[in-house]
């Protein structure tokens, strides 16, 4: 699982920071979360081949998180893409992109798929073999969904030596990796776990952002390996990030430590502040496994 | 009279090349002409007091030339502006941004106008005491216009020597500057020219973008100071240029040549070529004053 920061700054773009984007690559999948204005310029910066990505998740239709998103699928038209694009968004999200296509004569030559999303509850926005994807209802100015990306049940891995000695088949290898125990010619049943070592474990990663700080999220997140919480603010701003519906770095903190998170990565600063390490800092008195996300910063999990 | 590049290369903003848009200063008046994704970032890089823009000039609907506008208008927002801000644009601009301020349930805390042009004729869409500003109706694939900028005719230079030396009283000052001879008290008549010296001249500048070759336009650029014509492709291209309805840099340089246009600068490159000085030596065959466009370059008249 790869998480690559192509913008993580609150408002407005500026000439050294990016409004909200980021690609998650997870079981070589590339998901693209947010799409503020400027993001197919921090793709090609950061060297993502984006015809990869077919999935596109937007939070809210605030445009720091969005208003890079009509010039993106533009851009998908005039290098000629042909495959299918989804866009996972607000109710609202269908009629701003396809207005200004409308207006501009352009239509994409590839099928661009609208999913609007209006529940307040957490809901399934995607599924396929390997990956789950859920929305997190948070709670900003505006209706706003964070999203939840889980790896599904992995597979076991096999012992190629253990296999190879029992002179097994290499047809009965996908039953094996699939939990099966095998019953050789001479009658003699061989448990699953002589066959087998533990597979990966199936990881996971919450992008919340902008919200309050909201304990309602929790069950959703619960244990999840890595979240991604807006700090927009620092907690001598706590005041200002209620009335504007935006978290502290000690909040954000606060929800990766009772969501039992084992990473927390930070993002959304207020560009007010002049060095973003004060919001590590903060966050580690409440909780001790916080990254600094930054524009053009890569993390592995 | 100042033109500022911000971009000027078509179609998809890259890490190094940014779509159209351009300020003029003119008489200290500070226009924005198109509006391409990225703009605000770039008004920033170019160290742009771009809160004295009030008057924004979209050609066309092309995401090329307008998608780096919703987000300008929202900055100033965040910025706290509170002049007026006038937008002119085809039809439908209106409605673009307004659903997009809508849905994400911002509104400006200042005036917005937006004046939506229709004609298919030249037309007055500014003016105030020293520019006056006309369409200029382009052919292209969406209803297109380019703008004429013209300062007004300038009030004539005060000779101070001659006036102090005729001991005219101050309150006469403006009605000079303006072209009246003077009565002194003594019944004597002085004529203007022996008070005062010639106006600087009034600049125009013309920006035509984008637009297939069209001869049309001719009488209302006659002359002009400054031509801004598009040149997306070389002649190598000229099928390309005619399908797509852009023009060539030779084409760009023939306009130049018959409105007898002082300057011709180029622009509206397409991303296929490595490099742009082609550009420059092919227009240099039909028109001598050529002027290579690029994105951070500035041009004084």
């Amino acid at each position: 699982m790869n998480l690559t920061i192509l913008g993580c700054y609150a408002a407005t773009p500026r000439t050294i920071t990016n409004p909200t984007s980021q690609v998650l690559e997870i079981r070589n999948r590339m998901f693209l979360i947010d799409c503020g204005e400027g993001t197919q310029v921090q793709l090609r910066k950061n060297k993502i081949k984006f015809s990869k990505i077919s999935h596109i998740f937007i939070s809210h239709l605030h445009g720091d998180h969005l208003y890079g998103l009509v010039g993106l699928v533009s851009t998908y038209m005039l290098l000629g893409r042909v495959a299918d694009l989804h866009i996972y968004g607000p109710k609202g999200i269908k009629e701003i992109i396809t207005l200004q296509l409308k207006l501009s004569n352009s239509w994409t030559n590839y099928n661009l798929y609208f999913h609007e999303l209006t529940s307040k509850e957490s809901e399934t926005v995607f599924e396929d073999d390997n990956v789950i994807v859920k929305t997190i209802p948070l709670k900003h100015r505006i209706y706003t969904n964070g999203f939840l990306f889980q790896e599904k049940f992995t597979e076991r891995k096999l012992d190629i030596n253990a296999v190879l000695n029992y002179e097994i088949d290499q047809v009965y290898y996908q039953k094996i990796k699939n939990g099966s125990d095998i019953t050789l010619e001479d009658g003699r049943v061989i448990p699953n776990s002589e066959l087998t070592f533990d597979p990966e474990p199936s990881k996971s990663y919450a992008f919340c952002s902008d919200t309050l700080y909201n304990e309602e999220m929790l069950p959703i997140i619960q244990d999840v390996d890595v979240l991604y919480h807006e700090s927009t603010f620092l907690e001598t701003e706590a005041v200002l990030a209620q009335k504007t519906m935006h978290s502290t770095a000690k909040e954000a903190a606060r929800i990766a430590l009772k969501a039992n998170a084992k990473n927390l990565v930070l993002g959304h600063y207020s560009t007010r502040y002049e060095s973003i390490l004060k919001f590590k800092e903060e966050a580690e008195t409440i909780f001790p496994n916080v990254l600094l996300g930054n524009d053009g910063e890569s993390f592995s999990f």
